[in-house]
């Protein structure tokens, strides 16, 4: 894993990062979808598992890091992970998480002090939203956004390399685009492999398992024209889909749509 | 245009470079294709017209910088192109010659000693030969060269930018690929702007034009899988096609796959 180290929290002018006050905001107990929350700011995935799974999970990443680019984790039993957020407790600072018990969830709070052990770890992966930032300062229109729903995503037969308990299908998500954007946007996302990086596929979702595109297995439908192709990225809902599937006895993720504001910033992922 | 400057003619063990080889070969009077020549090196598609129609044609290649990169040029009159080999010899140094008045094809010499003048200009333009060998080396196979046929091209709706006499559509030049190698394809080819770049199209011929893939404009037809998509790449044909097309009392060209054989590295062209 690439190491990212934060911005300080407050900036020259002695105000708090964008990313900072929306971290207050959650920590006291606000809970809303972060799209377009602290803009410029990247915001992570989260997958918390007890210290018994967790070095399974971390290969598990390793070995997938297109659906699994691990952005910052934390020391067994810390709540903190001062490399994203000088503050940020992974306790509190998630608007709203999900408490996993053999593969069910049992809670959706807005913090999990009372859930948080000793023996936990955090793991805090990439998210789509900051290659997305980069497509529409390339002005490349993103259609979930224009349709203003949740991006389509599917399971696919691409299967991840297992790691112990973790194995299963790679999620991807979809954004239709004109042939031209999609070879545009393959040249923009590959400069962030930290947040999924280039497409994993386009234009055939047959092939990559996909029996009907108008009907995603999370997020919702949106119309492709006759003129685009479905372009597909290696999405984080993939360890989300894998934690489920392995039953492990207890786990804890962010709620989808409502993910770690952090205050590392979506440019400076950029490898070129 | 980036100025390109080719290696010594000679190695530092005194051998000549296999590229100057080739080129006494042609001024010697061999004639053949020039595919797979000179492993390495730079070869190019070459357009020579009298200074009259010069700078248009020059402002055509400025402003369509990917069917038509120039990667080096002759003074007024001069037969030399010292930047691309010193010892280089325009006039005799391609394998087959086409030379045009008013946009038909007139003769085919091995030279053109005969036809040269005082007044004419040599543009020498970017091949896609040398982003081929990148797809290769990365272990992207190209179906054409397994099929031992010609590239497939096909005229586009996609139109040039005019200059002066010279306008037309872009013709494109055609590989299927798997779309996981269509994006490595682009993300290859991006670094290699000199010689067409990352590709204008993927996996819609009819939205550009092409009614029939099956039926190239120019080259052989390959077969296209069904886990594949077409990917079409600004080709070097439109220079030759526009200059047809004006129907300028006299120009001279490259025969189709007899290129200029140049000294220049085809690695030495990655922009990163």
């Amino acid at each position: 894993m690439t190491v990212f180290m934060a911005d300080p929290q407050f900036q020259a002018d002695g105000q708090m990062l964008p990313s900072h006050q929306a971290r207050l905001a959650y920590r006291a107990g606000q809970s809303a979808s972060t799209a377009g929350v602290a803009p410029g700011y990247v915001q992570g995935n989260l997958a918390i598992l007890p210290e018994k799974f967790a070095a399974a999970f971390h290969r598990f990443c390793q070995l997938n890091p297109k659906p699994c680019p691990i952005i910052g984790m934390s020391d067994v039993g810390n709540p903190k992970i001062p490399s994203l957020g000088l503050d940020l407790d992974i306790r509190t600072d998630v608007p709203r998480y999900r408490v996993w018990r053999d593969g069910e969830v049992i809670d959706e709070p807005t913090d999990v002090m009372a859930h948080w052990r000793d023996d936990l770890v955090a793991f805090v992966i990439g998210c789509s939203f900051s290659f997305e930032e980069a497509l529409l300062a390339d002005d490349i229109a993103i259609r979930h956004i224009d349709c203003k729903v949740r991006v389509p995503m599917y399971r696919t037969n691409i299967p991840c390399a297992p790691a112990g308990p973790f194995a299963g299908p790679m999620v991807v998500s979809m954004r239709p685009l004109k042939p031209k954007d999609a070879i545009r946007a393959v040249q923009i996302t590959s400069r962030f492999p930290a947040v999924h990086g280039a497409p994993v596929h386009i234009g055939l979702p047959q092939s990559i398992g996909i029996a009907d595109i108008a009907k995603p297995d999370y997020g919702d439908p949106v119309p492709i024209a006759d003129d685009e192709l479905p372009v597909f990225w290696a999405c984080g809902v993939t360890p989300q889909a894998v934690i489920a599937a392995a039953k492990v006895p207890f786990a804890m993720t962010h709620a989808p749509g409502l993910m770690l504001v952090t205050d590392l910033k979506n440019k400076h992922l950029a490898v070129l």
